[in-house]
């Protein structure tokens, strides 16, 4: 019988409506999340108005998101989901993850540097940085001529293309292994920098008495032929907001020691990678 | 400790980060929510593309709402939440509900008329019909002097601000109770009309190869300063998508019979309808 006599026989009366989708996995998908939001419904007795308000939240983000902007992603990274779903898809044996998001900064075709060049392009001050990295398999063995193409914020915490007072490509650099799997670069110390909070995902985080403010790192994208493209972060473990990144993108592995030279006053940062064995597929660039 | 360890400590993390909201209310609601959210992704092991595309879904239907058409509330209804939110807002002591959902097609101040007056204002052809309707209280008391506002779609499914073949107003009135709690109208019988289907919603019903039809119904919003309005609609108890419709609206408690006196070839509706007490307060109209 397909007539409602409960709040609870909705649910198995759509299930049994969405029986016949022909592709399994979407049908077990929707079916499951029709399921949770049902349980949410009833859980909370939600109200009309509440329900209202919710439909008009989703209206809200869809809206507000556009070439420069994506409040869907940023509900997401806010809730922790985009976090979820990077980390159950690069789990290392620890349980945690070498991988990190994306973001909405990488720009495709960085500058192909040498061993040891400054991706720093223009002086904007700051303090001087090194970064050495070693790029290693899945069995601790050295990957050579893996490419490492890094981005980050500057000392002010804007990106290049944020920014009119940085050069086109300015710390954005792309570096090739060594035959030790090593790579070496110089740059400025990046800073930290708000979540956009002018759209509707900065009036829940307002509401939600949260800062926006994510910890500085620095982006990596590590790629050769045969291995997975590792897509990550290597955040600055002084940094006050490292345990309260407003979309819960910090694992124990993806946090560098960032460490100040007494003597030259140079910030060094050392660290190691894991490639996993798979497809090469670079994701889409969210800006060219 | 805020970092992450595990896929499942993220969940823990991002409770945590919402714990100084103001609102209790809120608090509940978006943590309950982001703890469903994260079972789900869990559960279903949620692959990075499939997340992709869900996000974009909802891109989609927050873009696809406009003045004449609200795709987020459309997606609601398909999965059967709007009717699950309505229920329990509404609900009897049968646990089912005397209230349906408002639909996208309610216009303020449809024409006042008198007993027995026709809302067929221009000549469609179609089936005559003949609606008898009685206003109770919860102690099966009658009440005079509601206001009965009435709306439905024509012969061929349109609403009247949908059709140009149809005068303003047409299947639109407002009737007002008798000292019997009593009331009644003369219309033409409705026929039943899918739900948008060229947004993302329709492309979903085509993916779960689910039809968009509803069954006819003609809509009730019943007021009386002291009670609750009542906004239900009653189904034609003939049509074959009583128990297929698409945004699962049917409870038994809202299945009329429509009955075709063979005689005249008139299709009658006797119905009657419950009114809790409660405060008057109206919706606000979808469409001006």
């Amino acid at each position: 019988m397909a007539l409602i006599t409960s709040p609870e026989s909705i649910l198995d009366i759509a299930l049994a409506a969405m029986q016949s989708t022909e592709n399994q996995r979407l049908k077990t998908l929707i079916s499951s999340l029709t399921e949770h939001l049902h349980e949410f419904v009833l859980e909370n007795q939600l109200t009309e108005s509440e329900f209202e308000r919710a439909l008009q939240f989703i209206v809200g983000i869809g809206q507000a998101t556009g070439k420069n902007t994506n409040e869907v992603v940023l509900v997401a990274d806010i809730l922790g989901i985009s976090s979820l779903v990077s980390t159950i898809n690069n789990m290392d044996v620890d349980g945690g993850s070498y991988a990190a998001l994306l973001g909405p900064f990488w720009r495709k075709n960085a500058p192909l540097c040498n061993w040891g060049e400054s991706i720093s392009r223009v002086d904007l001050g700051g303090q001087p940085m090194e970064v050495h990295g070693l790029i290693l398999d899945e069995f601790k063995k050295p990957i050579a001529s893996a490419i490492v193409d890094v981005w980050h914020s500057s000392p002010s915490g804007f990106y290049e293309n944020q920014d009119r007072l940085q050069a086109d490509m300015n710390l954005r650099g792309r570096f090739k292994t060594n035959e030790n799997g090593e790579f070496f670069f110089r740059t400025i110390r990046p800073a930290g920098y708000p979540v956009p909070t002018n759209g509707p995902c900065g009036e829940l985080l307002r509401a939600q008495k949260r800062h926006p403010n994510r910890p500085a790192h620095i982006h990596f994208m590590i790629s050769k032929p045969g291995y997975k493209v590792l897509i990550t972060q290597v955040f600055d473990s002084s940094d006050e907001n490292l345990e309260s990144d407003p979309v819960f993108g910090v694992s124990r592995q993806l946090v560098g020691e960032y460490l100040t030279d007494d003597k030259t006053g140079i910030c060094k940062l050392n660290h190691s990678f894991v490639l996993q064995a798979g497809e090469m597929v670079f994701p889409a660039p969210p800006i060219p």
